[in-house]
């Protein structure tokens, strides 16, 4: 029986190439070019591709070059190794600098992933040298390269420099071996497949080169909820095909990472205990290190989830996070690994009746006093909320608050509880406002980016993770506009520096081409998607108002009387949670001294946060000049019609985007508009019968 | 690895009888009598077993005297089938009648199953008479023998006369061949595992031991949701497995019924329709059905769930249920099957902004207006009320309504919404309430039991069915306790007059002994357990206050903003249903007038339905005198207190059950106190902070 499925099943990849090419592709279209002036301008230098360096990132670098100019411009480039380029496109890391005549570059000026991109001119000659200082480099300005072309842009004078501001920027996949994905929502894994690895290594590679094009080096493979079957990655039986995997990752500068399971030892049947200060548990380790190297020299290390959620970790034996990390990171030290150890640690067996534990407080006050005491090759993954990827929260008070502790941030693109691929919600404005955030962790002007690209602590290492969105869907993210996500993390972790409008367009430009109008109205839609999402969700910063376990759809009190320690406090009179130092939970207290300040104070607390920081009545007014009910009503109307105004523009482009896009988007859209009725109405419903207060507009409430 | 887990399983129910034997045995405890003077007693007939007819029937019923004397009396009983009976007990149907010497009995004061039991003494000899106008009543006249005997009676003057009131008196499993059970709390199946058959044959002919020993006479042994496995049950890959399991059954007075898929027709792939008025789909099920009755020559008939929560029906072809159930029922006729349909259809894709659709008048609306369009081998089976096994609900009008349609009562042994086994709920109370209840279809006295017994109306077949509660745990039920639920089902379904008092003593003596104190406490633990249960959790008759799906735990807005029609509109002024004519749904015309009148007005409608008839505000006084909000806390600490009391009451015997038992019990009563208090807390802080109204008492709600 299985085979057969198999058989059928196997070749999905090719079937989506062919079948799906547009929405397969996603932003690697490159399409054929109709303006012919500039075809033949690009083509004086497309026509040879001339790698000087030899390795198997150049070598993908090299094919994706000619893959993507024999579709744009209809040419078959010549590739050579020639050190005498004439009008051609050079490809050369620093150690072939040598090689380069007369080239004038500097590079000191890029860091260790950087690149530079120039063309030099002469009379008779016209090159472009993609210049990294390492290959993987070279492949990242290929795909810069790639990016202008696709966006029309002009090659003649191009002089870029650039280096990642970020270490680490990483891709976490919550893939099962079973198949499933922990919050995927876009079809099953393309790595997994009824436990064991998939034979579809072209859909694995595929996806390596999106990761690549948009700067991704590291990425871990294996969800952090680490079960049964997943426990065995480390052992002979399955390392194996995970060293395939990596090979196809290495092959686009990317390293391969496991997330682990804490109790390893026990689990594989060798001890009968995981405590991080016993000699054989430390021997254990040391052994798995050497031989996960063996099979994979360059393994990036473990991400580990240990003692959170039912996961188990060193608290068993009274050890702490530091205990833990660091064993691991000796064992991983000698051969440069790293361990990633999430700081998503909080009670999930909460009595919803007890007030003063405060879920948000658990990260900082678990980590915070640990500081110091980390191995240089540990570094800590944040969520950056406190809480878990609300569509709006509070930032993690632990960011900066650990100068001597490697930090790293996590996000989430996947999208969890801001409508599961089925909404349209771009997330990159949200993650460009918390990576702005001012920490006040070294004064004012101390945002969470300078934190997570080590440039304010001496971190040794550090960067930006983030749970992916794709699987095995034609078009990878279900919702073919969460590609834009995905693309967005991958580019702002690169530079965090970017506005979130040039990502946008960075990207329609890309996938939908280069028409005006398209590229207007994608852009509307996707930069208010999160604002939208949120006006007619869970307001002013409240969360949770969702379906427990699935997080999709509208349900006030889901989480009310849960164990999860996630509670709004609603009653007839008003709602809030209560998390000042004068009167509640005292979490404002984690953050520096100016932020503690500005939550603490009703005058100073941000609307959008209000609810997350302060219980208030709802006839209390926002700096909005709302009262905070009336406040839930318009928004939930608005939100409303803002989706259907989502829907109306995307109708404008009907004739504009090829068919298959168009209809899957619309189809999303329409849901989106309809399950946004659901939730105006039963969040409106639930706070009108709560607080007994009308709506002053008079509209619709049940 | 699947043959290593089934070998170590295979023996369970061996290991069961075993190592559990107490709990297993259940009600057939069968334990050695300690009173001398008494076995000598007993003795005097138990010596010989007398079978004057020889079936399969009556093989059980030698069986069962010989296993249980052996044990009670520690004897070895003698079996003949002599025609002159001395000191002994006689096994004997009307056939027989010829053969027995001057034994007055008149065969016309029982009905088809019913028997008499009759001690006939002279000077040297003492005989007990079993005797059943059928094999199947001389079986019932040995359980009640023995039941008799371990309850301590005496034996010497008997002359019992029993018919059963219900004609069916029947068990519905909703086992899925994959093992599991829908809304099975007591393990997997004993029916089914993997896809398959069980091997465990003894298991399931102890459970028609149990079944049969309290009067039930038929079984549907699949789940009324019949997925895909499911519906090959009626074709030759299956139905050898059925015949052997009917076999079981047959053995002891009881027929096998399946229950089918509606678009068996179109999922067996033999055609493309189901149309019940297809002559194909006619043709179709008529050789069905010979199929079937070749296999099983006395097979019961059909349980249908159709055009119900998305299984497939007639409405798809625009035909009603009478045109879907007469189509099966005559391919039936000519071999004497039912098919038993089931009411149980309503909108599940309801709008809760709907507040003038009402779920409750699903059914009658449905079948009334077919009344008299049925054959006569359909029976309509319907839910004791209107919405879906409640801890309290109204009773369905439909009961009554329908003169000219045989009608069938279904009760759920399983307890879904009323602690799911975990918690104490003895339903027979609540059963004979529902019995009890006075339709006035035929003016005043004209309770339920008199319509589903079929003595209202001329009905040809008419009974009382249930969903199970048994599971392959050792203790057959999870809460040892809830063994009373299926005993006390089979006896009152035999006779619906009797007192719950006398089938709780009945049970207690046979499960526990003779111990007056266990007597005594277990006794008042089952009959008031159903109002504790009702006590703290949902208040009124409101119903669905219960987290969706599971159906266990308080979730008071659980199915507020759902799709199943289940709403309570509780606002910060007030709550429930307004189901009257006047200014609700109308549901309440669907009585007879006297009903109708009682529950349309507040004045009359009693308190503890309340909340299903009608939208009151909190601060509404009820006939006890106190507010509704104060009724809901009052019922709510009360509840839980009485939960305690449970608890303390059973350690109360502590050394006087056998270890397992106790522990057993002991356990599920503090996971019931315990979660009664989740119950009490979460139910009053929802109503205090919704109402804003204070608790009188000023007792702690959060």
């Amino acid at each position: 029986m299985k085979s057969t499925i198999d058989n059928t099943e196997y070749n999905l990849t090719e079937q989506y190439k062919v079948n799906h090419k547009e929405s397969y592709a996603a932003w690697l279209q490159y399409k054929k070019i109709d303006d012919a002036a500039l075809v033949k301008e690009y083509q004086k230098w497309a026509s040879n591709i001339e790698s000087l360096a030899d390795s198997i990132v150049i070598q993908s670098a090299q094919n994706e070059l000619n893959t993507a100019l024999s579709l744009m411009l209809d040419i078959q480039p010549k590739i050579s190794s020639d050190i005498k380029p004439v009008n051609s496109i050079v490809l050369a890391s620093m150690k072939e600098l040598n090689l380069l005549d007369k080239l004038d570059v500097d590079f000191d000026q890029i860091n260790e992933d950087g690149y530079m991109i120039k063309t030099v001119t002469s009379d008779e000659n016209s090159t472009i040298y993609l210049l990294g200082k390492r290959d993987a480099g070279v492949l990242y300005a290929a795909f810069h390269l790639l990016r202008l072309m696709q966006n029309r842009e002009k090659l003649d004078h191009l002089n870029i420099v650039e280096s990642p501001k970020n270490q680490l920027r990483m891709i976490n996949q919550w893939d099962n071996m079973d198949g499933s994905i922990e919050r995927g929502y876009a079809g099953k894994s393309i790595f997994y497949k009824d436990d064991v690895f998939s034979e579809e290594l072209n859909r694995i590679q595929d996806y390596a080169r999106l990761l690549s094009s948009v700067g991704i080096n590291a990425i871990s493979i294996n969800n952090v909820n680490v079960h049964q079957v997943e426990t065995n990655l480390i052992t002979s039986s399955l390392l194996p095909k995970v060293t395939e995997v990596a090979s196809i990752f290495r092959a686009y500068g990317i390293k391969t990472f496991l997330s682990i399971n804490y109790a390893s030892t026990i689990q594989l049947g060798d001890l009968d205990t995981a405590d991080p200060l016993d000699p054989e548990v430390k021997e254990w380790w040391k052994n798995k290190a050497k031989e996960i190297y063996r099979f994979i020299p360059d393994f990036g290390g473990f991400l580990v989830k240990a003692d959170s959620e039912h996961r188990p970790g060193p608290f068993t034996y009274n050890r702490n996070h530091a205990d833990g990390a660091n064993m691991l990171a000796e064992a991983l030290e000698p051969f440069g690994g790293l361990v990633i150890w999430r700081c998503f640690v909080y009670n999930c067996l909460q009595d919803w009746r007890d007030r003063s534990t405060d879920r948000a407080r658990a990260a900082y006050d678990h980590f915070k006093p640990l500081d110091g005491q980390f191995h240089e090759n540990v570094i800590l993954q944040i969520k950056n909320g406190p809480m878990d990827f609300q569509v709006r929260e509070a930032v993690s008070p632990l960011f900066g608050a650990m100068p001597q502790t490697n930090q790293m941030m996590e996000f989430q693109v996947t999208q969890e509880y801001t409508g599961q691929q089925r909404h349209l919600c771009y997330l990159v404005p949200q993650w460009k406002e918390i990576l702005d955030f001012d920490t006040y962790a070294n004064g004012e002007g101390s945002p969470v980016k300078q934190v997570v690209d080590g440039s304010m602590f001496p971190y040794r290492y550090s960067g930006i993770a983030a749970v992916s969105n794709i699987g095995n869907d034609y078009n990878w993210t279900g919702h073919t506009l969460a590609q834009a996500n995905l693309y967005g993390f991958g580019r702002l972790t690169w530079n965090p520096d970017l506005e979130a409008e040039t990502i946008t367009n960075e990207w329609i430009g890309q996938t939908f081409g280069q028409d005006e109008l398209v590229n207007e109205q994608i852009s509307q839609m996707l930069l208010k998607s999160w604002e939208i999402y949120e006006h007619y969700t869970s307001p002013l910063g409240v969360g949770w108002m969702v379906n427990p376990h699935y997080h999709y759809g509208p349900n006030v009190d889901g989480y009310e009387y849960s164990v999860w320690g996630t509670y709004h406090f609603a009653d007839c009179h008003g709602i809030g949670v209560d998390r000042t130092v004068q009167t509640g939970t005292g979490y404002t207290a984690q953050y520096f001294k100016e932020n503690t300040e500005m939550y603490e104070s009703l005058d100073t607390c941000p609307d959008e946060l209000l609810l997350f920081f302060h219980h208030v009545p709802y006839t209390h007014k926002l700096k909005s000049g709302v009262t905070v009910i009336q406040h839930i009503y318009n928004t939930h109307f608005e939100g409303v019609q803002e989706a259907e105004e989502l829907k109306e523009r995307w109708t404008t482009l009907k004739d504009r985007i090829n068919s298959e896009r168009y209809e899957d988007i619309l189809n999303r859209l329409e849901e989106q508009v309809s399950h946004s009725k659901e939730w105006r109405d039963i969040i409106n419903t639930y706070f009108y019968r709560k607080s007994g207060i009308a709506d002053e507009q008079n509209r619709k409430i049940y």
